[in-house]
């Protein structure tokens, strides 16, 4: 049997980049599987797409193709490449996009360079003309070494995750992205607010966007009243601002990118 | 061969959710087949949830795997369920968001409360974490008294579905969706119209947000000339406001939720 | 082994009606695979469709069928068709919607009249009771005989493309579509640059909504600097006006429809 292919990209869904690339994968590997896991990361958005591509590693086949795309470099000499990790293959530009997926999977083993021997068809689409025909060989069953040379894996270039900045009763983080029921992710885990001395507290201080709020700490959004705001870890482990039945994000005027200050309720900031 | 999943949420195609839910299916049945019914349900509608997948019932593979997560109560002790009911199997939150696709089903024949014995990964994203799991199980083959324990179907949530008020020469009832094509979806039906009489009139006054304007009947939107507005029995039998060529929605200024009013044209209201 | 269908429709992927056609399909033709092409097509926009599905030809398999639903005349007695060109068989309208794609995949070598002999369920959604259904069939083995009478290929409905107008130093064309990233396409190509004597220009002037820019010709994006706006030829082949890391669409005021000149920067207008 083939292995699946999960795919990531910047290309939304109103367009047809994604549904070429499918029917690109289909020509080549008609047995093949395809996961879209998300096409709505923001156009250009590495460290968006690495995060979630990261995330999905543990719920994805143990034997997948992941293929991802999000390439402000299209057409420039940035290499295209494999990365075997894990059990799993992982196919896209060498521009960080791909590495913390690889360290979820185990570390990258090795890494191949597949930059076309010719022009490939199109400058701006290499979603179609190199990246999902990679993917679709690879899931049909060939091996990396059939689509380029070996490359040191200490090459690829890396993605720097922005860390929180704890200290005694305060945290320094971003948003990271809103969601579609307006939860509002924070580049920051559970751990981070123990390092600040935050983790026991049952309400913290949330100061962004020029206001300060209260937050109750709580495992889900029902624990709270209608309305009201908490504080929790997310599935993807990391904490979330979010509001019962309502968008804390709107409520809170939280965007991605946006700077936030978790403390201690009687701090003093 | 793996049994079909027929999967509808409110978790919207710009976010992950749905792309990881497939992930998890794909390494629990990867022989199953998935069909996206609806992400766009707006979030923690339970109601237009239920509709949308009681209306593909009778569309759907006889043997599918009905997957449904709209859950605004996740986290908390509302059970997840599977429901059998004629050769289909449901799977979500026992909100009622399943009642009217088992009605469309021939019925409720069986229940299984599929609470996890310990805590699931995630307090918040039980589509991962237990919906799409137990779904992915019983498409592979697994037998819904493996998943857990029988409940009588007479304790499961039933919704209550808003129904239309019929006097003589008036209809009162409510927009339940505006589509891609701005046409509005009412929750009534011909059936309706015909208990207040207004089911032979060849025009018919609408009352909505605040205006009144007259509409043509017809059996679909080319009938009538560019820009017309018509009432119609839309695909799923239920009456909708139509604009040919146009979205009779913006024009007329109507959302979901809003309560309209059909009326015979020489009714005074 | 079943047909893969390549699907494309304005009906968008917030209401239900592509995972409709999809259960449909999957009762119908349960080992046929389905490739979502696009459905983000703007509402009723016949040319745009015939475009996207039609430049998908050479990257569909060989022996796909192709669904296309953008069909303002749903319901009124326009034909619904299957047509065969090369190895492929294409569903849709008889509106020329399928006509772009047929001359891409070789030409129409034989039409079906398939309007069925009774009522289809909807007067409003024949992608659910007519195409789909079709569709299905016909990637599950049967042959358009079997769905219809043959019809003259010569009485399918052929469309209209809007050529751009060269004159020497001087090209009139429309903005044909702009997609997520905010590229314009135009409905013009490399070949009409060089009719009007403009191909081999580094810079060129584009006059559209009301202002002039210099736009550098290049191949991607990533060849100018952060913000610079560039003409390209895109991966359809068509020219576009694209910003490195930017929309050029939004920054420069283009939608979809406008006319567009694009001139030599020394040329009078």
């Amino acid at each position: 049997m083939a292995r699946p292919i999960v795919f990531l990209s910047d290309y939304g869904l109103e367009d047809e980049f994604v549904g070429v690339c499918h029917a690109v994968i289909a020509r080549v590997a008609p047995e093949a599987r395809v996961v879209d896991l998300a096409h709505g990361i923001p156009p250009q958005d590495v460290l968006r797409g690495a995060l979630v591509l990261a995330d999905a590693v543990p719920h994805a086949p143990a034997d997948a193709v992941l293929l991802a795309v999000v390439d402000p470099g299209v057409g420039t000499p940035r290499r295209p490449v494999v990365v075997e990790a894990g059990g799993r293959l992982l196919v896209g530009p060498d521009n960080g996009l791909l590495s913390l997926a690889w360290e979820a999977a185990g570390g990258a083993r090795r890494a191949f360079d597949i930059s076309p021997g010719t022009e490939p068809a199109s400058a701006t689409f290499h979603g179609r003309d190199l990246f999902a025909p990679a993917a679709a060989r690879l899931a049909a069953g060939a091996v990396p070494e059939e689509l380029g040379e070996a490359v040191d894996p200490a090459s690829l270039v890396r993605l720097e995750v922005p860390v929180a900045e704890a200290e005694p009763g305060r945290l320094r983080c971003r948003v990271v992205g809103v969601d579609r029921f307006g939860n509002a992710q924070l580049l920051a885990g559970p751990e981070d607010l123990d390092r600040a001395g935050l983790g026991d507290l049952e309400e913290i201080e949330l100061r962004a966007a020029g206001r300060t709020v209260r937050l109750r700490r709580a495992r889900t959004f029902g624990e709270v009243a209608e309305g009201a705001d908490v504080l929790l870890v997310d599935s993807s482990g990391r904490l979330a601002v979010a509001r019962n039945r309502g968008s804390a994000a709107s409520g809170l005027g939280l965007a991605p990118g946006d700077p936030v200050v978790l403390a201690a309720p009687d701090g003093r900031g």
